[in-house]
């Protein structure tokens, strides 16, 4: 992947790019989503990213472009000397970077908060010399198992700071609060979004997450899980609104300003993504039901009234054409003999 | 500061402690009472503090014990070599390390959120290597501005995580997340207290705590300052009670348990409090009245119900007579003609 393009050349006859974008996380699910649409839009991405849950497989297509480039590296670790010496060129910095699902993120749950707290201190402070914008993808975790709903961005949450996914949750809202007090003290400029459910494309099939996980249990023609009886609400959102919702913050006017929930607010409960998936892939597969986890949240809907208005965004894809879109891409990538991840060098 | 004492002996004929324990913040005003406490009860202390809100005066009367020594350190950074050498004498590792007054905490919000994360992390892995047992000293500021009276362990709190407050409040509920990773994991056992109001001698009179604040203006002859009308309350626990319950609960059979509310659960208002102080100490001087500062909680009271059944603990200084200790501590040190800080070398 290390290659001579434009993000190399210090000065010379290149043209320089007007926007270099890092992009922790970058070869995650919405992360890669977000670097396309990025160099779509004619902009630099320099990704970074541990590879620890996220795919180099998710980068292929952007691998060989002239204003990409792949750094691999936790960002729990002081960012490398390359990098920072690009600060004065840098003008985004995005941090999508740490596993997001409780299996994983679990895994070693040190690791995800220092991820959360150190990295993002690291990303804030690459901001901050570079005097770039820096924005948070943090999560509709910090809400907990939310007692309102919808849940707007004022509602201070219901999490358990001692449970076995406070390293995610807490991790998140120690994030924010890191970013914010930058941002208060006129260090760097700060946005925040509090991502809600999102799916499409480029998910890890094995992270466990439950559209994914119904998804690749049908078209394998494995039995179904849910977790409790299936009367738990989510709201799904495609990840081409999510990028899009992601974009309009950080360029949107609203310097001080506060979180954003960017989600879709069309409800279901667990069971109804069900019968979406068993319609779609037409599996005859039975469905088993397993203890919820601890700490599962039992509804979650974003109220994305503040996304409206302030951004003037709300997603538009439909479930229906979301899923099949993710089905399609979920059954190319079950085809595949072999995943090709191995054969990115990052 | 820096001699030779029982703990810088390693093979030889000096007998070997039972226990040593390390107590990060022990500079500080709760720090210092668990030290002295730790030396009466025959057992050893080495002393890690950065100096940062704590006073080096505080420690003048353990200066030179033989089992006791003074290591000046910021546990936001990698513990000193001379430190993680001594892990395999290492029996208790207290974690009281942290500006705690919202002014000064507010001074760096970065380094209190990176002392109460990062520090923390620090101290556990130290425990963890030492085969220790550790206790972190969390905070009833987890609660928030609580939504239920009083506050019991088991609710979720009430917190900005985006507000000025949330630098201490999340970054003590992210260790909290860490220190309960820790013992999910078997890698150290942990407890956690959350400490409530706490007053006493070895207050900073400068860090704008309610206690000290009045105490000192009244004893100088200043206005007295009262934020809001005064009609938010808080408990008040007198110090030597506060140490008591804390090594209760490092000795206590408890692993793998939950946190556990120190404090006093007798509430008063602010003016209620006012009003013993003026009798206290007979100032004239009047009463001035400012704002509410952002997110100050408007009422806090501990359920201790848990500390009284797992630890058998409860406090036991009236609020008369900590207080007319408190105020004969604070004249004193104000009629010292200069701070004997200074001459403290650490």
């Amino acid at each position: 992947m290390r290659k001579q393009t434009d993000l190399d050349h210090g000065p010379g006859p290149t043209i320089r790019p007007l926007a270099l974008n890092v992009v922790a996380g970058g070869a995650g699910f919405i992360g890669s989503h977000l670097c396309r649409a990025l160099l779509e839009k004619g902009e630099s991405v320099l990704c970074l990213d541990n590879l620890q849950t996220s795919r180099a497989s998710n980068l292929r297509a952007l691998e060989g472009h002239p204003r990409f480039r792949f750094m691999r590296h936790d960002i729990s670790q002081p960012l490398p000397a390359e990098l920072t010496r690009m600060a004065p060129r840098i003008t985004r910095v995005w941090n999508l970077a740490c596993a997001a699902s409780p299996p994983l993120y679990q895994q070693n749950p040190e690791h995800t908060m220092m991820t959360n707290v150190v990295g993002t201190n690291h990303l804030l402070h690459l901001a901050e010399a570079a005097k770039a914008r820096f924005l948070l993808t943090s999560t509709s975790e910090v809400y907990g198992d939310p007692e309102i709903h919808p849940q707007a961005e004022d509602y201070r949450g219901h999490v358990s700071c001692t449970g076995p996914r406070a390293c995610y949750d807490e991790g998140k809202r120690a994030a924010e609060a890191l970013a914010f007090d930058y941002g208060r003290a006129g260090r760097t400029q700060v946005r925040v979004a509090r991502i809600f459910n999102t799916y499409g494309p480029n998910m890890d099939p094995n992270d466990g997450r439950v559209v994914s996980n119904l998804i690749c249990q049908a078209l394998r023609g494995d039995e179904l899980t849910i977790y409790g009886d299936g009367s738990q609400t989510r709201s799904f959102c495609y990840v081409s609104d999510m990028v899009a919702g992601l974009m309009a913050l950080m360029e949107a006017d609203i310097d001080g300003s506060d979180p954003v929930n960017l989600g879709n607010p069309d409800e279901m409960t667990v069971n109804e993504l069900l019968g979406h998936v068993l319609a779609l892939t037409g599996t005859a597969a039975r469905v088993v039901h397993r203890p919820l986890p601890v700490d599962d949240p039992r509804r979650r809907r974003p109220d994305i009234s503040r996304a409206n208005e302030v951004l003037g965004w709300a997603p538009k894809v439909p479930l229906a054409e979301g899923l099949e879109a993710t089905c399609a891409w979920f059954a190319a990538e079950l085809a595949a003999a072999k995943p090709a991840a191995a054969g990115f060098a990052g």
